[in-house]
Protein backbone atom coordinates (compact mmCIF):
# COMPACT_ATOMS: atom_id res chain seq x y z
CA UNK A 1 0.00 0.00 0.00
CA UNK A 2 1.47 3.31 -0.78
CA UNK A 3 2.85 5.86 1.41
CA UNK A 4 -0.16 8.48 2.67
CA UNK A 5 0.73 11.63 0.98
CA UNK A 6 1.70 14.52 2.45
CA UNK A 7 0.16 17.75 0.95
CA UNK A 8 0.82 21.33 1.24
CA UNK A 9 -2.36 23.47 0.65
CA UNK A 10 -2.45 26.80 -0.79
CA UNK A 11 -4.27 29.99 -2.46
CA UNK A 12 -4.27 33.36 -3.03
CA UNK A 13 -8.00 34.20 -1.91
CA UNK A 14 -6.97 33.95 1.44
CA UNK A 15 -7.32 31.25 4.86
CA UNK A 16 -10.88 31.97 5.13
CA UNK A 17 -11.81 31.89 1.04
CA UNK A 18 -14.64 29.23 0.67
CA UNK A 19 -12.54 27.78 -2.34
CA UNK A 20 -9.55 26.75 0.00
CA UNK A 21 -12.03 24.66 2.14
CA UNK A 22 -13.34 22.96 -0.60
CA UNK A 23 -10.27 21.87 -1.81
CA UNK A 24 -9.28 20.56 1.75
CA UNK A 25 -12.41 18.56 1.41
CA UNK A 26 -11.83 16.90 -1.46
CA UNK A 27 -8.43 15.62 -0.05
CA UNK A 28 -8.70 15.34 3.15
CA UNK A 29 -9.98 11.52 3.41
CA UNK A 30 -7.06 10.36 1.12
CA UNK A 31 -3.54 12.28 2.60
CA UNK A 32 -2.47 13.96 5.43
CA UNK A 33 -2.85 18.15 4.28
CA UNK A 34 -0.78 20.86 5.72
CA UNK A 35 -2.85 23.99 5.01
CA UNK A 36 -0.32 27.23 4.66
CA UNK A 37 -2.64 30.20 3.03
CA UNK A 38 -2.64 34.07 3.03
CA UNK A 39 -3.98 35.82 6.53
CA UNK A 40 -5.43 38.11 3.66
CA UNK A 41 -6.40 38.14 -0.11
CA UNK A 42 -4.23 37.88 -2.66
CA UNK A 43 -5.31 37.97 -5.53
CA UNK A 44 -2.73 39.07 -8.83
CA UNK A 45 0.63 39.12 -6.94
CA UNK A 46 1.95 36.27 -9.35
CA UNK A 47 4.52 35.19 -8.25
CA UNK A 48 5.78 37.69 -6.15
CA UNK A 49 7.86 37.40 -2.24
CA UNK A 50 7.71 39.67 0.70
CA UNK A 51 10.78 41.23 0.78
CA UNK A 52 10.87 44.20 2.69
CA UNK A 53 7.54 43.71 5.24
CA UNK A 54 8.17 41.10 8.15
CA UNK A 55 5.85 37.69 7.56
CA UNK A 56 4.22 36.69 10.68
CA UNK A 57 3.10 32.90 10.59
CA UNK A 58 0.34 32.08 13.15
CA UNK A 59 -1.59 28.62 13.45
CA UNK A 60 -5.31 28.76 12.79
CA UNK A 61 -7.86 25.80 14.15
CA UNK A 62 -9.13 23.44 11.44
CA UNK A 63 -11.64 20.58 11.14
CA UNK A 64 -10.39 17.10 11.44
CA UNK A 65 -7.16 18.07 13.30
CA UNK A 66 -5.58 19.16 10.05
CA UNK A 67 -2.80 21.38 10.40
CA UNK A 68 -3.39 25.00 9.51
CA UNK A 69 -1.73 28.15 9.20
CA UNK A 70 -1.91 31.58 7.87
CA UNK A 71 0.73 33.76 6.95
CA UNK A 72 1.08 37.66 6.45
CA UNK A 73 2.36 37.50 2.98
CA UNK A 74 1.71 36.00 -0.88
CA UNK A 75 0.94 32.51 -1.59
CA UNK A 76 4.66 31.94 -2.67
CA UNK A 77 5.52 33.30 0.69
CA UNK A 78 3.94 30.36 2.42
CA UNK A 79 5.10 27.80 -0.19
CA UNK A 80 8.30 29.30 0.80
CA UNK A 81 7.72 29.31 4.57
CA UNK A 82 6.45 25.53 4.77
CA UNK A 83 9.33 24.20 3.17
CA UNK A 84 11.90 25.99 5.06
CA UNK A 85 10.48 26.80 8.47
CA UNK A 86 6.95 25.02 8.92
CA UNK A 87 6.88 21.72 7.47
CA UNK A 88 9.70 18.83 8.79
CA UNK A 89 10.08 17.34 5.81
CA UNK A 90 8.73 18.15 1.88
CA UNK A 91 5.43 17.52 0.81
CA UNK A 92 4.55 15.24 -2.13
CA UNK A 93 2.76 17.89 -3.80
CA UNK A 94 1.99 21.74 -3.59
CA UNK A 95 -2.05 22.13 -4.53
CA UNK A 96 -3.56 25.52 -4.66
CA UNK A 97 -6.70 27.15 -5.07
CA UNK A 98 -9.39 26.42 -5.76
CA UNK A 99 -9.75 30.08 -7.06
CA UNK A 100 -12.71 32.31 -7.19
CA UNK A 101 -12.16 33.05 -11.01
CA UNK A 102 -10.23 32.13 -14.13
CA UNK A 103 -7.08 31.71 -14.52
CA UNK A 104 -6.84 29.95 -18.09
CA UNK A 105 -4.93 31.44 -21.25
CA UNK A 106 -2.85 34.23 -20.56
CA UNK A 107 -3.22 35.21 -17.05
CA UNK A 108 -1.24 32.19 -15.76
CA UNK A 109 1.86 34.58 -14.39
CA UNK A 110 -0.85 37.40 -12.47
CA UNK A 111 -2.04 34.68 -10.48
CA UNK A 112 -1.23 34.06 -7.03
CA UNK A 113 -2.95 30.88 -7.17
CA UNK A 114 -0.34 29.65 -9.59
CA UNK A 115 2.49 31.57 -8.13
CA UNK A 116 2.15 29.08 -5.41
CA UNK A 117 2.41 26.08 -7.38
CA UNK A 118 5.67 27.64 -9.27
CA UNK A 119 7.55 28.11 -5.56
CA UNK A 120 6.85 24.71 -5.36
CA UNK A 121 7.97 23.67 -8.58
CA UNK A 122 11.27 25.48 -8.45
CA UNK A 123 11.88 23.58 -5.00
CA UNK A 124 11.31 20.15 -7.28
CA UNK A 125 8.17 20.03 -5.26
CA UNK A 126 5.21 18.20 -7.98
CA UNK A 127 1.91 20.56 -7.79
CA UNK A 128 -1.24 21.51 -9.43
CA UNK A 129 -3.25 24.58 -9.37
CA UNK A 130 -7.02 24.47 -9.35
CA UNK A 131 -9.43 27.45 -10.65
CA UNK A 132 -12.86 27.75 -11.10
CA UNK A 133 -13.57 30.11 -14.15
CA UNK A 134 -17.17 31.37 -12.46
CA UNK A 135 -16.20 35.06 -10.35
CA UNK A 136 -19.43 35.75 -9.26
CA UNK A 137 -21.13 32.95 -8.03
CA UNK A 138 -18.56 30.05 -8.01
CA UNK A 139 -20.19 26.25 -7.75
CA UNK A 140 -16.60 25.01 -6.40
CA UNK A 141 -18.61 21.17 -5.24
CA UNK A 142 -19.01 20.16 -8.89
CA UNK A 143 -15.34 20.02 -9.41
CA UNK A 144 -14.64 18.12 -6.04
CA UNK A 145 -14.75 14.36 -7.56
CA UNK A 146 -12.38 15.27 -10.08
CA UNK A 147 -9.70 16.74 -7.93
CA UNK A 148 -8.80 13.32 -6.17
CA UNK A 149 -8.43 11.21 -9.65
CA UNK A 150 -6.34 13.94 -10.64
CA UNK A 151 -3.78 14.53 -7.54
CA UNK A 152 -3.40 10.05 -7.58
CA UNK A 153 -2.66 10.62 -11.67
CA UNK A 154 0.10 13.24 -10.91
CA UNK A 155 1.20 11.03 -8.23
CA UNK A 156 1.53 7.97 -10.20
CA UNK A 157 2.43 9.54 -13.28
CA UNK A 158 5.06 12.33 -12.32
CA UNK A 159 5.04 15.33 -14.48
CA UNK A 160 9.08 16.21 -15.36
CA UNK A 161 10.65 18.57 -13.19
CA UNK A 162 9.99 22.52 -13.97
CA UNK A 163 6.18 21.46 -15.15
CA UNK A 164 2.94 21.71 -13.00
CA UNK A 165 -0.95 21.03 -13.97
CA UNK A 166 -2.86 24.16 -14.24
CA UNK A 167 -6.47 23.51 -14.10
CA UNK A 168 -9.64 25.22 -14.90
CA UNK A 169 -13.16 24.19 -14.43
CA UNK A 170 -15.72 25.67 -16.84
CA UNK A 171 -18.41 27.53 -15.44
CA UNK A 172 -21.12 25.32 -16.58
CA UNK A 173 -23.78 23.23 -14.67
CA UNK A 174 -22.26 19.55 -15.70
CA UNK A 175 -18.26 19.34 -16.02
CA UNK A 176 -17.98 16.57 -19.29
CA UNK A 177 -14.43 15.05 -18.18
CA UNK A 178 -10.89 17.45 -17.75
CA UNK A 179 -9.28 17.32 -21.44
CA UNK A 180 -5.17 17.73 -21.30
CA UNK A 181 -5.11 21.72 -23.36
CA UNK A 182 -2.56 24.05 -24.36
CA UNK A 183 -2.40 27.29 -22.95
CA UNK A 184 -4.82 29.62 -24.59
CA UNK A 185 -4.15 33.32 -25.64
CA UNK A 186 -7.08 35.76 -24.23
CA UNK A 187 -6.13 37.34 -20.78
CA UNK A 188 -8.17 40.33 -18.50
CA UNK A 189 -7.06 43.54 -20.41
CA UNK A 190 -7.17 46.68 -18.46
CA UNK A 191 -9.38 49.12 -18.80
CA UNK A 192 -8.62 50.65 -15.64
CA UNK A 193 -11.75 52.93 -13.63
CA UNK A 194 -11.20 56.55 -13.34
CA UNK A 195 -12.78 57.89 -10.24
CA UNK A 196 -12.50 60.93 -7.81
CA UNK A 197 -11.91 60.85 -4.53
CA UNK A 198 -13.68 62.87 -1.90
CA UNK A 199 -10.49 64.96 -1.84
CA UNK A 200 -10.83 65.73 -5.54
CA UNK A 201 -7.90 64.10 -6.86
CA UNK A 202 -7.77 60.97 -9.16
CA UNK A 203 -7.54 57.36 -8.74
CA UNK A 204 -7.70 54.21 -10.60
CA UNK A 205 -9.08 50.58 -10.29
CA UNK A 206 -7.83 47.61 -12.42
CA UNK A 207 -10.73 46.67 -14.13
CA UNK A 208 -11.27 43.51 -16.11
CA UNK A 209 -12.39 42.64 -19.29
CA UNK A 210 -11.68 39.20 -21.25
CA UNK A 211 -9.50 40.18 -24.16
CA UNK A 212 -10.94 37.52 -27.26
CA UNK A 213 -8.54 35.71 -28.80
CA UNK A 214 -8.46 32.75 -31.71
CA UNK A 215 -8.57 30.57 -29.81
CA UNK A 216 -7.58 27.07 -30.80
CA UNK A 217 -9.34 24.61 -30.41
CA UNK A 218 -6.90 22.53 -27.82
CA UNK A 219 -6.41 25.89 -25.77
CA UNK A 220 -7.91 25.64 -22.39
CA UNK A 221 -10.13 28.43 -22.98
CA UNK A 222 -11.91 26.94 -25.67
CA UNK A 223 -12.09 23.80 -23.77
CA UNK A 224 -13.64 25.33 -20.88
CA UNK A 225 -16.60 27.01 -23.23
CA UNK A 226 -17.15 23.58 -24.21
CA UNK A 227 -17.79 22.33 -20.77
CA UNK A 228 -14.70 20.58 -20.33
CA UNK A 229 -12.08 21.13 -16.98
CA UNK A 230 -9.11 22.22 -18.98
CA UNK A 231 -5.45 20.52 -17.47
CA UNK A 232 -2.86 22.98 -18.91
CA UNK A 233 1.20 21.79 -18.21
CA UNK A 234 3.48 24.43 -18.01
CA UNK A 235 6.88 24.78 -18.29
CA UNK A 236 8.33 27.35 -16.08
CA UNK A 237 11.92 26.02 -15.34
CA UNK A 238 13.96 26.89 -18.40
CA UNK A 239 11.98 30.20 -20.34
CA UNK A 240 15.32 30.54 -22.82
CA UNK A 241 13.45 31.30 -26.28
CA UNK A 242 16.09 28.70 -27.72
CA UNK A 243 15.41 29.12 -31.55
CA UNK A 244 16.17 32.59 -31.09
CA UNK A 245 18.99 31.92 -29.02
CA UNK A 246 20.38 29.21 -31.81
CA UNK A 247 19.92 31.73 -34.63
CA UNK A 248 21.45 34.69 -33.55
CA UNK A 249 24.27 34.22 -30.74
CA UNK A 250 27.06 33.87 -33.17
CA UNK A 251 26.16 37.31 -34.75
CA UNK A 252 25.28 38.77 -31.46
CA UNK A 253 28.11 37.67 -29.66
CA UNK A 254 30.54 38.83 -32.86
CA UNK A 255 28.41 42.01 -32.47
CA UNK A 256 28.98 42.76 -28.75
CA UNK A 257 32.75 41.68 -28.14
CA UNK A 258 34.00 44.91 -27.15
CA UNK A 259 36.56 43.24 -25.45
CA UNK A 260 37.91 40.60 -26.88
CA UNK B 1 16.61 59.21 -41.07
CA UNK B 2 14.29 56.91 -38.53
CA UNK B 3 11.52 58.31 -35.96
CA UNK B 4 12.51 59.30 -33.34
CA UNK B 5 12.15 56.42 -30.44
CA UNK B 6 9.27 55.95 -28.01
CA UNK B 7 10.70 54.41 -25.12
CA UNK B 8 8.54 53.81 -21.51
CA UNK B 9 11.01 53.72 -18.65
CA UNK B 10 10.01 51.55 -15.32
CA UNK B 11 11.63 49.62 -12.60
CA UNK B 12 11.29 48.06 -9.32
CA UNK B 13 13.43 50.04 -7.06
CA UNK B 14 11.42 52.60 -7.41
CA UNK B 15 11.12 56.71 -8.72
CA UNK B 16 13.81 57.31 -6.61
CA UNK B 17 16.48 54.80 -7.64
CA UNK B 18 19.88 55.39 -8.90
CA UNK B 19 19.38 52.64 -11.71
CA UNK B 20 16.61 54.19 -12.93
CA UNK B 21 18.42 57.74 -13.61
CA UNK B 22 21.13 55.74 -15.04
CA UNK B 23 19.00 54.08 -17.47
CA UNK B 24 17.33 57.58 -18.40
CA UNK B 25 21.41 58.75 -19.05
CA UNK B 26 22.01 56.31 -21.16
CA UNK B 27 19.16 56.73 -23.63
CA UNK B 28 17.89 60.27 -23.54
CA UNK B 29 19.78 61.70 -26.05
CA UNK B 30 18.47 58.77 -28.58
CA UNK B 31 14.66 58.17 -27.62
CA UNK B 32 11.59 60.37 -26.29
CA UNK B 33 11.69 58.90 -22.87
CA UNK B 34 8.63 58.66 -20.75
CA UNK B 35 9.07 57.70 -17.20
CA UNK B 36 6.82 55.39 -14.96
CA UNK B 37 8.06 54.27 -11.86
CA UNK B 38 6.41 52.89 -8.52
CA UNK B 39 6.86 55.50 -5.89
CA UNK B 40 8.01 52.93 -3.75
CA UNK B 41 10.02 49.86 -4.12
CA UNK B 42 8.76 47.32 -5.37
CA UNK B 43 11.65 44.19 -5.63
CA UNK B 44 10.34 40.70 -5.88
CA UNK B 45 7.10 41.28 -6.62
CA UNK B 46 7.26 39.89 -10.18
CA UNK B 47 4.50 40.08 -12.80
CA UNK B 48 1.90 41.41 -9.59
CA UNK B 49 -0.41 43.98 -10.40
CA UNK B 50 -2.64 45.70 -7.72
CA UNK B 51 -6.08 44.51 -7.09
CA UNK B 52 -7.46 45.33 -3.94
CA UNK B 53 -5.59 49.30 -3.38
CA UNK B 54 -6.27 51.78 -5.50
CA UNK B 55 -3.76 53.45 -8.17
CA UNK B 56 -3.02 56.62 -8.29
CA UNK B 57 -0.47 58.29 -10.94
CA UNK B 58 1.17 61.65 -9.65
CA UNK B 59 3.73 63.19 -12.42
CA UNK B 60 7.01 64.00 -11.22
CA UNK B 61 9.61 66.26 -11.87
CA UNK B 62 12.43 65.23 -14.12
CA UNK B 63 15.52 66.51 -15.94
CA UNK B 64 16.11 67.92 -18.98
CA UNK B 65 12.09 67.95 -19.82
CA UNK B 66 11.51 64.81 -19.89
CA UNK B 67 7.91 63.63 -18.66
CA UNK B 68 8.12 61.50 -15.41
CA UNK B 69 5.19 59.98 -13.50
CA UNK B 70 5.01 57.82 -10.02
CA UNK B 71 2.50 55.06 -9.48
CA UNK B 72 1.25 53.45 -6.16
CA UNK B 73 1.64 49.97 -7.58
CA UNK B 74 3.87 47.63 -8.98
CA UNK B 75 6.15 47.91 -11.98
CA UNK B 76 3.46 45.72 -14.28
CA UNK B 77 1.21 48.15 -12.82
CA UNK B 78 2.84 51.23 -13.94
CA UNK B 79 3.54 49.74 -17.61
CA UNK B 80 -0.27 48.90 -17.54
CA UNK B 81 -1.47 52.40 -16.70
CA UNK B 82 1.26 53.61 -19.01
CA UNK B 83 -0.14 51.70 -21.86
CA UNK B 84 -3.92 52.11 -21.15
CA UNK B 85 -4.10 55.68 -19.23
CA UNK B 86 -0.66 57.72 -19.15
CA UNK B 87 0.59 58.02 -23.30
CA UNK B 88 -1.20 58.57 -25.98
CA UNK B 89 0.20 56.04 -28.45
CA UNK B 90 1.80 53.12 -27.59
CA UNK B 91 5.94 53.12 -27.16
CA UNK B 92 8.08 51.60 -29.48
CA UNK B 93 10.08 49.49 -26.62
CA UNK B 94 9.48 48.95 -22.25
CA UNK B 95 12.53 49.41 -20.65
CA UNK B 96 12.93 48.39 -17.31
CA UNK B 97 15.84 48.91 -14.49
CA UNK B 98 18.77 48.93 -14.41
CA UNK B 99 18.01 47.42 -10.93
CA UNK B 100 19.91 47.14 -8.33
CA UNK B 101 20.93 43.12 -7.58
CA UNK B 102 20.57 40.07 -10.13
CA UNK B 103 18.09 38.81 -12.29
CA UNK B 104 20.03 36.18 -13.52
CA UNK B 105 19.03 32.21 -13.50
CA UNK B 106 15.72 31.38 -12.26
CA UNK B 107 15.33 34.52 -10.36
CA UNK B 108 13.32 35.64 -13.33
CA UNK B 109 9.79 35.43 -12.11
CA UNK B 110 10.29 36.98 -8.93
CA UNK B 111 11.72 40.15 -10.22
CA UNK B 112 9.32 43.19 -10.49
CA UNK B 113 12.13 44.81 -13.32
CA UNK B 114 11.51 41.88 -15.22
CA UNK B 115 7.30 42.07 -14.33
CA UNK B 116 7.32 45.72 -16.12
CA UNK B 117 8.87 44.13 -19.28
CA UNK B 118 6.66 41.00 -19.18
CA UNK B 119 3.50 43.35 -19.08
CA UNK B 120 4.48 45.22 -22.30
CA UNK B 121 4.99 42.08 -23.77
CA UNK B 122 2.03 40.54 -23.47
CA UNK B 123 0.49 43.52 -24.57
CA UNK B 124 2.99 43.18 -27.52
CA UNK B 125 5.16 46.28 -26.73
CA UNK B 126 8.83 44.86 -26.90
CA UNK B 127 11.10 45.05 -23.88
CA UNK B 128 14.66 44.93 -22.45
CA UNK B 129 15.32 44.61 -18.70
CA UNK B 130 18.72 45.26 -17.74
CA UNK B 131 20.04 44.39 -13.86
CA UNK B 132 23.53 44.60 -12.53
CA UNK B 133 24.35 41.61 -10.12
CA UNK B 134 26.33 44.29 -7.68
CA UNK B 135 23.71 44.81 -5.03
CA UNK B 136 25.89 46.37 -2.21
CA UNK B 137 27.77 48.84 -3.97
CA UNK B 138 25.99 48.78 -7.94
CA UNK B 139 28.38 50.75 -10.56
CA UNK B 140 25.79 51.56 -13.09
CA UNK B 141 28.52 53.73 -14.62
CA UNK B 142 30.65 51.07 -16.11
CA UNK B 143 27.11 49.65 -18.17
CA UNK B 144 25.65 52.54 -19.80
CA UNK B 145 27.84 52.51 -22.89
CA UNK B 146 26.29 49.31 -23.14
CA UNK B 147 22.47 49.85 -23.45
CA UNK B 148 22.38 52.32 -26.68
CA UNK B 149 23.87 50.11 -28.98
CA UNK B 150 21.86 46.90 -27.59
CA UNK B 151 18.17 49.23 -27.85
CA UNK B 152 19.37 50.21 -31.14
CA UNK B 153 20.08 46.49 -32.22
CA UNK B 154 16.61 45.13 -30.49
CA UNK B 155 14.84 47.55 -32.35
CA UNK B 156 16.70 46.83 -35.68
CA UNK B 157 16.61 43.55 -35.15
CA UNK B 158 12.80 42.67 -33.53
CA UNK B 159 12.26 39.98 -31.38
CA UNK B 160 9.36 37.22 -32.04
CA UNK B 161 6.28 38.53 -29.84
CA UNK B 162 6.27 37.45 -26.48
CA UNK B 163 10.28 36.83 -26.46
CA UNK B 164 12.26 39.49 -24.17
CA UNK B 165 15.71 40.42 -23.03
CA UNK B 166 16.78 40.15 -20.09
CA UNK B 167 20.25 41.38 -19.02
CA UNK B 168 22.58 41.09 -16.36
CA UNK B 169 25.42 43.10 -15.95
CA UNK B 170 28.41 41.61 -14.02
CA UNK B 171 30.12 43.12 -10.63
CA UNK B 172 33.47 42.91 -12.67
CA UNK B 173 35.33 46.73 -13.15
CA UNK B 174 35.29 45.94 -16.51
CA UNK B 175 33.01 44.53 -18.90
CA UNK B 176 34.34 41.92 -21.91
CA UNK B 177 31.09 42.37 -24.19
CA UNK B 178 27.33 41.26 -24.01
CA UNK B 179 26.73 37.38 -24.91
CA UNK B 180 23.51 36.10 -25.63
CA UNK B 181 22.85 33.80 -23.32
CA UNK B 182 20.59 30.37 -21.53
CA UNK B 183 18.96 31.16 -18.83
CA UNK B 184 21.11 29.55 -15.57
CA UNK B 185 19.56 27.48 -12.85
CA UNK B 186 20.92 29.15 -10.10
CA UNK B 187 18.70 30.77 -7.75
CA UNK B 188 18.07 33.18 -4.31
CA UNK B 189 17.07 30.23 -2.10
CA UNK B 190 14.88 30.71 1.39
CA UNK B 191 17.11 31.11 4.52
CA UNK B 192 14.47 32.95 6.40
CA UNK B 193 15.74 34.82 9.41
CA UNK B 194 13.56 34.00 12.47
CA UNK B 195 13.98 37.26 14.89
CA UNK B 196 11.29 38.49 18.30
CA UNK B 197 9.63 41.34 18.16
CA UNK B 198 9.97 43.42 21.10
CA UNK B 199 6.45 41.74 22.41
CA UNK B 200 7.99 38.46 22.34
CA UNK B 201 6.64 36.41 19.10
CA UNK B 202 8.17 35.64 16.11
CA UNK B 203 8.54 36.86 12.81
CA UNK B 204 10.78 36.42 9.43
CA UNK B 205 12.38 38.13 6.97
CA UNK B 206 13.23 36.10 3.96
CA UNK B 207 16.78 35.97 3.61
CA UNK B 208 19.15 35.58 0.51
CA UNK B 209 22.20 32.86 -0.23
CA UNK B 210 22.75 31.78 -3.90
CA UNK B 211 21.61 28.15 -4.43
CA UNK B 212 24.73 27.27 -6.63
CA UNK B 213 23.87 24.92 -9.51
CA UNK B 214 26.20 23.20 -11.90
CA UNK B 215 25.68 26.02 -14.88
CA UNK B 216 26.16 25.50 -18.26
CA UNK B 217 29.01 27.61 -20.07
CA UNK B 218 26.15 29.44 -22.17
CA UNK B 219 24.63 30.09 -18.99
CA UNK B 220 24.22 34.06 -18.06
CA UNK B 221 25.19 32.76 -14.57
CA UNK B 222 28.02 31.46 -15.89
CA UNK B 223 28.75 34.14 -18.90
CA UNK B 224 28.56 36.58 -16.04
CA UNK B 225 30.99 35.06 -13.68
CA UNK B 226 33.45 35.44 -16.88
CA UNK B 227 32.79 39.15 -17.05
CA UNK B 228 30.44 39.49 -19.63
CA UNK B 229 27.59 40.81 -19.91
CA UNK B 230 24.03 37.99 -20.28
CA UNK B 231 21.54 38.84 -22.97
CA UNK B 232 18.92 36.22 -22.23
CA UNK B 233 15.76 36.05 -24.64
CA UNK B 234 12.93 34.63 -22.36
CA UNK B 235 9.99 33.66 -23.85
CA UNK B 236 7.03 33.93 -21.85
CA UNK B 237 3.68 34.12 -24.14
CA UNK B 238 3.01 30.12 -24.66
CA UNK B 239 3.94 28.12 -21.60
CA UNK B 240 2.51 25.23 -22.49
CA UNK B 241 5.18 21.95 -21.98
CA UNK B 242 4.46 20.51 -25.53
CA UNK B 243 6.26 17.64 -25.18
CA UNK B 244 4.42 16.53 -22.48
CA UNK B 245 1.28 17.53 -23.61
CA UNK B 246 1.88 15.38 -27.19
CA UNK B 247 3.17 12.45 -24.90
CA UNK B 248 -0.05 12.22 -22.66
CA UNK B 249 -3.23 13.93 -24.53
CA UNK B 250 -4.53 10.93 -25.85
CA UNK B 251 -4.41 8.49 -22.70
CA UNK B 252 -5.09 11.75 -19.92
CA UNK B 253 -8.33 12.24 -22.38
CA UNK B 254 -9.89 8.44 -22.08
CA UNK B 255 -8.66 8.57 -18.45
CA UNK B 256 -10.95 12.01 -17.63
CA UNK B 257 -13.62 11.43 -19.88
CA UNK B 258 -16.43 11.61 -17.56
CA UNK B 259 -18.95 12.17 -19.77
CA UNK B 260 -18.71 11.45 -23.04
Amino acid sequence: MRKKLKILVTNDDGIDAPGLKYLWEALVDIAELYIIAPSSEKSGVGLGITIRDPILIQPVSWEKDTKAWKVTGTPADCVRMGLSVILKSPPDLVVSGINRGSNSGRNVLYSGTVGGVIEGILRNVPGIAFSCVDFVNPDYKKALHLIHPLVNHVIENPLPHGTFLNVNFPDTQEIRGIKLARQGRGYWIEDPDHRIHPEGHSYFWHGGKWNEHDEHEESDVHLLKQGFAAAVPIQVSELTDHKLYQERKAHFDTLFSYNP
